[in-house]
């Protein structure tokens, strides 16, 4: 399917938005914002696009002349424009603020920068080089756009759904035979990378850049065991599951720089009552949650069901902050499932649900799905084993290491 | 090896910069920063940590709440204060500037920032809530501090070009066999992943994080082959490369947050003589440098030695940007082998040089390896065949797709 007439729509509605607040020109630098409206994404971003979006102007992307190539060939923008030398382009300048200016000029005008990303030098170089008459805050607009997604973008999503329930059900799989997370999870990416050759050949894999670096490969599987779960995130150890413990593989992928993911938590053997209480109410939390999920709920009503099950359970001291968030081209996007956010669903919202807790003295409990919101209802994306997962201790391989 | 004691002497000679400048307490919230100075990575950065030092107090760690057990285990700060709510932790407050209001309190202070990291609304916040009399950049001076590497860190960088170097060579011997750029690069990163576990098991592969997101796995190896060289940086394809091919695998990883590369040129067959000549020019470009490379020299020098090389083989018209940059917690840290870059050499620099040409209407050439800087020369980190680099067609698997 081809992105460019959503690209030509987003910017439309962009525009509209302009129009309505009297913002002349937007200028944007958030990597995962220069591709939502231009479908090109550097991969490094240590010399950073920038797309520039007026009201009586074609929309224009700035790229390092390091990137020209590719963002004529990749980005859905008609109008390339270059920065900094590189080979045989002559660039407009060599900073891009310069190149900005040169494109603009100087004249009144109201500007719409991401003031919440940008950098407070790149702001204020800004306000020097280009005197506009106001700056004004782009991002909560484009958070709200960004929020319904439209077909192309539900069709990424949906790849990098299945990419993720591959990934997480070869590392279960290794973690049965004994293997450590580490390994597992290595397992479980390289069961990822030959799906992503197998089945969606023509999909890019990238993740978006740092400001000195970037993720050529987003198909990622982690793993945590009993306190470590309590990390949140982290590196996968060498670590090899014992009766008793609770373990849990993560598998993160984008694809087309859309992004989903699966997080299962597993028993393995048999549980103390504490954690068995503790994964019963994870699976309740999610039924109540799953129960209201659909259009004209409030992301609030989301957190409190679940937190009322926990609660219910003897966990109201260690309730997550947020039961789950909106995904897209970011793995953490507006808005959150939290306390406070009167926000409501509608269709093509897509965000994961994922009611946990986390206690480094015994660990933690979460699945993570990724969910559509349809016209009635909803969809899960991911579909890898939604309930308990057990792991029999009969299966750990005798010869494990510890 | 414990960084504990390089952590401690980083602090106090970033404290010798801040009396020398009045600068009472810098603020960092770059994650590569943040983790230079208190070796935590909350590999997630969607929820930022922060890092205090001020001259008369002792450093702080500022974390949200859902990183705080990371926190403390990991880091190497004894004082972590938290931000934002997540289970049992009780915060400063819920936004991260109002905690750091409450650490520090309102008075009259000299405060350094991360003016080219630190977004506007943040430096607006803290400018409103902590009312400093001044706000400085510290940014350059933190980047002159990086550039030369103490002993930890080249043993880190010393492992990661290990992972690069068999990364690489395995990709190879798989395009060697015929498979795709994609199918290659899955098992150079599948072979730097199972040398991990053996070799390294208890080093972190942890990238950082995205204003947005994180990167958990940092052993990438990409391929791109002729005018796809052009891009720079992108996901490898489904292609086999042909007879007269160029074909460029690289494979990047950190290790415990330290960057490394290595990235050949691969020639497939025989060249047209363009090609060649552009390949021998990029040997003898490399061989200018690294007979110049210790102590002493300019950075400038350095790409001048390239271009020279470059110039009398007729590539004037294409000449890179730069011929190599710095490496360490980045991909792309300060300072560039560039021109007007009069910067000297040290020992302890470690860089990447990689003179290179890139072309969309042939392809490119680029050999790059990550060089420390010794006392009186260099010592090459990533040693895998530095030649030139030719599949035979023989070699080439007879049933190839295409």
């Amino acid at each position: 399917m081809d992105c460019k007439k959503y690209i030509d729509e987003r910017i439309g509605r962009l525009k509209n938005i302009m129009s309505e607040k009297g913002i002349d020109t937007v200028i944007l630098k958030k990597p995962e914002n220069v591709f939502y409206f231009s479908n090109f994404n550097p991969v490094l971003n240590s010399h950073p696009a920038v797309m520039i979006i007026s009201l009586d102007e074609e929309p224009c992307l700035l790229v390092h002349s390091i990137r020209y190539v590719h963002a004529c060939e990749e980005g859905k923008i008609k109008n390339v424009k270059i920065y900094g030398k590189w080979g045989a382009n002559v660039p407009l300048a060599i900073h891009p603020v310069d190149a900005v200016r040169t494109l603009l000029g100087k004249r009144n005008r109201k500007l719409g920068l991401e003031l919440d990303y940008c950098s407070a030098g790149f702001c204020s170089e800004v306000d020097d080089k280009l005197c506009p008459d106001e700056v004004v805050s782009i991002s909560s607009e484009i958070n709200m756009m960004k929020i319904i997604k439209d077909p192309y973008e539900i069709g990424c999503i949906r790849r990098s759904a299945a990419l993720v329930d591959k990934g997480v059900e070869v590392t279960i799989d290794y973690l049965k035979q004994g293997y450590s997370e580490a390994e597992a999870c290595t397992q479980g990416q390289y069961a990822m990378r030959r799906m992503w050759h197998e089945k969606f050949p023509e999909a890019e894999v990238c993740g978006f850049g740092t400001s000195e670096g970037g993720m050529i490969d987003s198909l990622h599987v982690w793993c945590l065991s009993n306190g470590h779960i309590a990390y949140g995130c982290d590196c996968p150890r060498h670590y090899h599951p014992q009766p008793g413990d609770l373990t849990l593989p993560m598998a993160w992928a984008k694809t087309d720089g859309y992004h989903a993911e699966n997080e299962r938590t597993v028993i393995v053997g048999e549980l103390d009552s504490y954690k068995q209480n503790a994964y019963d109410g994870m699976l309740k939390a999610r039924e109540s949650i799953f129960r209201i999920l659909k259009p004209g709920v409030t992301f609030e009503e989301l957190y409190l069901a679940a937190a009322k099950v926990y609660s219910e359970r003897g966990f109201d001291s260690i309730l997550p902050g947020r039961v789950g968030h909106g995904v897209g081209c970011s793995a953490h996007e507006f808005p959150s499932l939290e306390r406070g956010n009167l926000l409501r669903l509608q269709p093509g919202m897509v965000m994961t649900v994922e009611p946990g807790l986390m206690d480094k003295t015994w660990g933690g409990v979460r699945h993570s799905d990724t969910v559509l919101i349809t016209e009635d209802g909803c969809e899960l994306l991911t579909r890898f084993d939604t309930g308990a997962i057990v792991i029999e201790c009969g299966d750990l391989r005798a010869e494990r290491a510890d």
